[in-house]
């Protein structure tokens, strides 16, 4: 049977790490704080902000919440944003989407300071990761994925990796993280042929398509690590992630659950980058 | 034998196409420039100021050469880059690379206008390449490999496509601009393990590693089309391309020679942006 990668293993690692500098930046008069912009109050969100709030208190991180109502007007958020760029007591920025649909997420993503900017939405920051440029912050949820890696010692250099999914939150930014780290990255997507065939032929697959169970037993390679980024409902409305976990640990050298993996690190990255912001300033 | 794809066939195609649409801008009384900006006066710089501007003679483009002393101070290029921001009689500038090594063109990048960004150097239009958004600039040389894939009708979509090499101004924003139509896209490097049985199981093989002829035979694949974006000198300072041509053009179906293949075509990309930067006006 496959190691199960959890993410609490290495949220933990991250935590102890994390704890000791905010120590050290609090030593030197900084108390790092992730500041939360929300418009309005959708559930999700109010979900996630409760996790990350929860995760910086118990490294040391504050954190403040500003809540505008949804219909602001995209001139007000901007002021608003640009006074907490300016605010000297708030290090990162989170800001939540989708933004609602009378604001420009391309006009906002610029406005974000790109010093502030945590998860990675400022084209600043988006350049950066491209660029393999690790000066910037790249979006949280790939830099669990590689935390994950880094965590459970598998190497990267020159490793034959899928991954399936192109978005700019996931698969994207990933494959540039994974190429600065010398692994050979096949981006797939929809429109691949032969998808099984190319993730069975991985050393390290990665599924980051947001489909419920779509890489079954066949997708798997032999021996392989698969990471299931995917948070999906099945069809009893249970947590599932895009691989379909029963078939793939039998398979798999190494596999992440859902719940339980990669979703369980992305806040911890947050936190990192809140740090990270801190340690600038 | 394979079908050679010749820049000059795909430039002249462009050729025809730039000149209508330069009259058409004419009309609306707009004359679209391209604003060369050069520190000192490399060979190097000579002979592409020399071809890029001949080459927007021909479609009816004009230009013009800021030519800057070698030692000219950091603060004073960004003075005379931000004085051709303004200048509405400019419409898109190219900055001859490498800069002195007392400049930091991690500064001077994001001075550039990005609607000037002709050549894909600010981080707005690098964000945009990566994000697939096909309203900025994307580098003039992975562009022109686009234009020879479409001018031969070479479809791309879902096809296997191996790039080997990824630097910034091709290897990444190229791969980035074949997923955008919709190829599987593998990227190789040094690093990269299996390399030939990589590419020789493309559909698509890109070569742009920057070494001469290191894409042999075994490389090639069968029936598969074979890109060329390498220019190196050989063994004999001759041009050449990184793929081994004599034995590629056996193997595959279609082959772009070095030199008169992409190089070919870079410059005709390069007025083909000056014409989008004056529209845009």
């Amino acid at each position: 049977m496959a190691v199960v990668m959890k993410g609490s293993e290495v949220a933990n690692a991250m935590k102890e790490k994390m704890i000791k500098e905010v120590e050290a930046l609090k030593a030197k008069g900084i108390a790092p704080t992730l500041g939360i912009v929300r418009l309005g109050a959708r559930p999700d969100d109010l979900a996630y902000e409760k996790g990350a709030v929860k995760r910086c208190e118990t490294v040391g991180i504050g954190s403040k919440v500003f809540e505008y109502p949804e219909k602001i007007t995209q001139a007000e958020l901007i002021d608003e944003i640009n006074k907490i760029n300016a605010d000297k007591t708030i290090h990162g920025i989170l800001l939540f989407r989708p933004l609602p649909k009378h604001i420009d997420e391309n006009v906002i993503k610029y406005v974000i300071s790109p010093q502030k900017d945590i998860d990675c939405l400022n084209p600043v920051n988006v350049a950066k990761v491209f660029e393999g440029d690790e000066s910037g912050f790249a979006p949280c949820t790939p830099t669990a994925v590689v935390e994950m890696l880094d965590f459970y010692n598998i190497s990267l250099e020159g490793k034959r990796v899928v991954v399936v999914g192109r978005s700019l939150v996931v698969g994207k930014p990933l494959a540039m993280m994974l190429l600065k780290k010398n692994a050979t990255v096949t981006i797939c997507h929809t429109r691949t042929r032969n998808l099984q065939e190319t993730c069975r032929n991985a050393e390290i697959l990665i599924a980051a398509a947001g489909k419920a169970k779509m890489v079954t037993g066949d997708f798997i390679p032999k021996g392989g690590v698969v990471v299931d980024v995917g948070i999906n409902l099945d069809e009893n409305g249970n947590l599932c992630g895009d691989v379909d976990y029963q078939a793939a640990e039998g398979i798999a050298s190494h596999i992440t659950p859902v719940p339980g993996g990669v979703g369980t690190v992305t806040s911890s990255v947050l936190a990192k980058h809140v740090i990270k912001a801190a340690s600038a300033f």
